[in-house]
């Protein structure tokens, strides 16, 4: 605790912390002076943890303006490192997506971006909790690499047209600052300060366009629309007002995305729709592709029409040149080629389940969620930031929402290591799948495109 | 920060504090077990500080239930060392003033109770900001001795019959953690966290009943009635929990109680009401005293009727019985009975200099807060706590709202050490007063009695 009554910072200028905080308790909009004194007086250790705290509880009660909130993006995407992207001679995009159960739309993606000749320099994180993380399910892959310098980024790109590495340490240290205090305080789930963090590591990762997918339904951070839709259009506010073209979808995760649950189940799936052999059950995942590409080279400006877009993309997927640039990719990465192009050297567990539903009828939902939870059970996730995880447990989805099911077949397959973990997991899997008799309502993919009124003509 | 996911404290049940942040920022009642975990793994340094940071400022924005708050409350008085009176043959009483401009009420109030049969073993406080302390007033007396522990101060109440003391230092050191992150941290003017805080000292300080003076106006800390008296009223509550005969006035604080601001004179104040020979200018805080006193008998059960104890109080001052118990106390305290018995012996400032406002007409008001603020820049208070005090300077009131002015009469006399200040201070005491053509309306001085229902019959 502070001996001093008041911490003050701010070079010439004295700034009252606690005159600060109360603003903000009271409704107030915050300066970027008086932004700059908490979150860098506190990364500096300038000011005490505890007021930046309370400023933090203050703003999950009062919100911030969108001013604040793209001056607090600016503040943190400034804190550290940013990458400065060579000129390529083709437009850069960025994706991000908020997270979900099954969600490796980056791996198919980034690299059919890159043949349709968008440049996408992507940085990507790890899992937490039921959300899986890219970077985790690429070290699925012997000898892939994640940590590049921006320096090797910007090389990587230039080489491939793409990269798919971790985020670099010295990038954005204030965010980092305050999400680590954040997760401790109860003041994650507050839009503004999500869509802040955010946005700072997409703009400091240097892409011109910024595609963004947010995830909604029970297992994603943001469980009902209204809440999706808000942080979408916050997020696509800081975009345009930083100077970058921003679009957010807003799409389903009320179940699982495409069929595997689990690093390298994930990976080996993302390979199976480059290598266009994938099955029924990674359908919804792969239209879901299509579609943020598709999007995505609108916002690019290589095409003007949604449905040109849309043909273009899987045209470039139908060839194998999304395929094609995958496999540089992982080469340029030091991943082993042999473990892409055969993916059953990949990672495997000893334990496969197969999960049967002693009921007829159609499946009327499936607990994103709970899946999500089961599959970091196994091993496939971390419950706590230091945990290990293992690449090759997880679970496959079988069949999904409106699929049909009887006795005998199987909706899931559980992976694991260990017969008793696999036992309590399947018993516990069977109560993720709601089976009803009459077909159930259908379950749109895309809820929203952000900005609404669509500008690229689609 | 805490390198750790979770700061697990309260034995073998392990609680996780984010989640208990949460509970409370999602509107739910913390339990005993997570309060406590939060206040005393705080004051441990178990628990760091920027969680209960987090806690305080959601507790600002949701409040706290009434169990909620008495839990605190006797979680804080149970922190430290508690006040053990020995049976002393009669009620034994506390008083507490939230503070004010020119509150010297207890210097009065005790004496005059004690010499009415009713022991007051009465703890006091320093001043901070705009209003006084108790102690600092009590200081003006050469040798005047405020630091006794609690075996101490149960002899002096056996001795004399009551004492004007300090806060023991290992009373409440949970409240006093706890009050330094407020104070820092934007969260003080919070009712429920000044109400575990007010009654926690007054509940360790081992009184059987209590009466508070919650003041109400510019030079109080609640400003608006309401206000007010939800504090008397969450105050009263928590009493009653805890076990103890509670009473509320909320009085007015809209000018300064009095005649003097500062600490020498408002001794001197004291005294003349003591040796009944008071001018006009202390009317009302004379009166004050006799309702406090009089409240106090109905309270500690010497008298049923108000009219009655009223009447007793009076006379008991009337008799210089309360004057004798203020000079034994004085004595038994180390203080100089010579500069009681002549005030002019107190500490005495070099400058004095009267105000006059260039005005025929009546006082409409008298700013409390700005005589305060004015009082605290000629060094009668502290502007920090580490401020340094002048015993002998301040501000005498001559004319009170409701009274007549002319241009050649003064309303005020500044008590200064230097000449410029004395100048600067006199022109901006001018503004405080609000002079009009006409009698202004009557200004309660007692707003109301909580609990409202006098279940004293007075």
């Amino acid at each position: 605790m502070a001996t001093e009554r008041e911490s003050a910072v701010g070079g010439c200028t004295m700034l009252r912390i606690p005159e600060v905080i109360q603003k903000k308790r009271d409704g107030g909009e915050l300066s970027q002076q008086e932004l700059e004194a908490l979150v860098l007086g506190g990364l500096r250790g300038e000011v005490p943890d505890y007021q930046v705290a309370a400023w933090l509880m203050a703003v999950y009660f009062r919100g911030m303006t969108p001013r604040e909130t793209v001056t607090l993006t600016t503040i943190l995407q400034h804190s550290g490192e940013q990458v400065h992207l060579p000129p390529l001679g083709k437009p850069t995009l960025d994706k991000h997506s908020t997270g979900g159960v099954g969600d490796k739309t980056s791996l198919v993606v980034v690299p059919l971006l890159a043949a349709c000749g968008v440049a996408v320099p992507k940085m990507s994180g790890r899992g937490l909790g039921f959300t899986g993380g890219t970077v985790d399910k690429l070290e699925s892959i012997p000898g892939f690499r994640t940590d590049f310098s921006a320096v090797e980024m910007a090389h990587l790109v230039q080489q491939v047209g793409a990269c798919l590495v971790g985020q670099s340490p010295e990038l954005v240290p204030a965010d980092k600052y305050l999400y680590a205090l954040r997760d401790v305080t109860a003041t994650v789930d507050c839009i503004p300060l999500i869509a802040s963090s955010v946005m700072s590591k997409k703009l400091a990762g240097g892409a011109e366009h910024l595609l963004l997918d947010v995830k909604v339904g029970s297992g994603a951070f943001m469980t009902h629309l209204p809440d999706a839709l808000e942080l979408a259009r916050t997020l696509v506010q800081i975009g345009e007002m930083a100077g970058r073209r921003t679009l957010a979808l807003v799409t389903d995760m009320s179940q699982p995305l495409g069929e595997a649950v689990g690093n390298a189940l994930e990976v080996a799936e993302a390979i199976a729709v480059l290598q266009r052999r994938a099955g029924a059950a990674s359908a919804r995942f792969e239209v879901l592709c299509i579609e943020l590409a598709a999007h995505a080279l609108l916002l690019a400006g290589l095409e003007t029409d949604l449905y040109q877009a849309r043909l273009r993309v899987r045209k470039r997927l139908e060839e194998g040149a999304a395929w094609q640039t995958f496999r540089q990719l992982v080469q340029a990465q030091g991943g082993d080629v042999r473990t892409v192009d055969d993916p059953s050297l990949l990672p495997q567990a000893r334990v496969r389940l197969p999960i049967c539903i002693p009921q007829t009828g159609y499946i009327h939902a499936v607990d994103a969620r709970g899946v999500g939870l089961l599959a970091v059970r196994l091993g496939a996730g971390r419950a706590r930031k230091e945990d290990a995880i293992d690449h090759a447990v997880g679970i496959r989805i079988l069949r999904h929402v409106g699929d049909h099911v009887e006795p005998d077949l199987p909706v899931a397959e559980v992976h694991a290591q260990d017969d008793t973990l696999a036992a309590e997991v399947a018993a516990e899997l069977q109560e993720c799948f709601l089976v009803g008799e009459g077909a159930p309502r259908f379950q749109p993919l895309v809820y929203a495109v952000v900005p609404e009124s669509n500008q690229f003509g689609g």
